[in-house]
């Protein structure tokens, strides 16, 4: 295999949401093949939705069978080494962001080799990057985390804007892949680190949970 | 902008389930971006399942932009506004049944734009009306309203088929508009003012919610 | 009509899957509506996936009307039978597994007719067979069954690869079904006598639930 940078990194996201996703089900205490759909759904969910809405079918993991071998025998190693990913939690964190950055540019890509609105591929970037998660907290029966906590979802959208931008410019792909997904794993990093989050709005009349 | 009768309607029908989102958003404590999601797909959530379905990709609103611009202006006054739009149950309550009555038009007409049977055409209208706000409740990890209160679907289903009658019949194409928006109009108010509720069939053995 | 094997067994799942839904609608004290759209959706659920990943547009049930006829009397019947069918646990119990073996068998067919990999055509059998019941949970506000119960989906699995090698030694198409189905019936009813489950893999920190 001779990889270039966007594709390792691909690797790297797919790997880390797949570890992401057997935490979460082991978490919920779900069988084995609950383990393996949870995983997979994380890895793959945010690049299916981005297929199914502008008809790329049959969807990416169907054609190129990478996918299914990564997720597997990563979610083989995450069951086998579970207790010991718990002291791991801050790569888990690194390469999850990774993860959010590399998904983001497929989705923006996507949706510029499509010829949609810049809206639209940045959309389609934060789309990609995120709903792998949304899946995951809804099969596990949860409000989606990144409704909730810190600006997740917001690192990805001000990085598939910077993509736009960037590509407008006219920069060499490699670099606009490297910068963008560096501005996507800064601003995470810096919002966790500070604890920054997005303000709620409450209504007078709203509900303690 | 030269709108017509139906999109008028559109338009109306898009800004209520935008702040029918919003509002179940702040209603469940969720941050900006949260608030923003759930607006945009109880909004599109009916006209995505409906493109998806028949194979109408990329979706409706990667096309025309105006849905985006819509619902994000719509959401930002929804948030600005958030304790004065409890005054204004009653004229929401009206948007949200012109959405209702409008999308479920829309999802009709797509049906036999595309030759398909008019029982389909119907469940197209009635999906197209219904399912913003069923995913809606699903990310908000409730179960679905329209199963549980009032005859919400069922003045969609009347409304579908009444369209279809009354194409057949070959009236002019505004009319029919005019006439299926009314009776889905009028059978949701009639419903709500009289309590009306389909029944439900409880198993012997189950559980009290 | 003149029915072969295939469509008999696949109208049996269809049946089997309403009455599924429609006993869990119930039991969640859902209204008349509610009952029919999940008895829909448990019995359709899986091809509709299956179609969407593959492209295979408008869906399945929109081009073959006798779906919505079958489900349609099988869930007014369930209603009226609703606590009779109690007593009839076994035989849906035989109705489902037909039904998951069934399904499972139309899901490789597609996979392969596609020219999609084995693994990917296994997959698509998986998820045909399974989906609906996920998509019944999910609208419950449950999670979904198999992740956590016996060896539904395994046995599933196992017929789908079955399939794949009965199909490639070149044996008659009405034997590889015949086959097929008797393979994942007797296993998910050994699974169940014997009460054989697969195994969880908890986290020292996981929750109790």
């Amino acid at each position: 295999m001779d990889l270039n940078l966007f594709e390792i990194f691909d690797v790297l996201g797919t790997v880390a949401f797949a570890i992401s996703g057997a935490l979460a089900a082991m978490n919920r205490r779900l069988d084995l093949f609950g383990i393996f759909i949870i995983a997979f759904v994380t890895a793959i969910g945010g690049g299916t939705l981005r297929d199914i809405l502008i008809g790329n079918t049959p969807v990416i993991w169907m054609k190129n069978l990478e996918y299914i071998y990564i997720i597997s025998f990563t979610t083989l190693l995450a069951i086998i080494f579970r207790n010991k990913i718990n002291y791991l939690k801050k790569s888990l964190f690194l390469f999850d962001t990774i993860g959010l950055g590399v998904f983001t540019i497929t989705g923006v890509e996507t949706g510029i080799q499509n010829d949609l609105a810049p809206i639209i591929s940045v959309a389609l970037g934060a789309m990609t990057g995120t709903f792998g998660g949304v899946i995951r907290d809804i099969l596990c029966n949860e409000i989606p985390v990144i409704f909730r906590k810190e600006i997740y979802a917001t690192a990805c959208l001000i990085g598939a804007y910077a993509y736009i931008v960037l590509y407008n410019i006219g920069l060499d792909q490699d670099l606009i892949y490297l910068i963008t997904s560096l501005i996507v794993i800064s601003i995470r990093l810096l919002v966790v680190k500070y604890k920054i989050s997005l303000p709620s709005f409450y209504l007078n009349n709203s509900r303690n949970t």
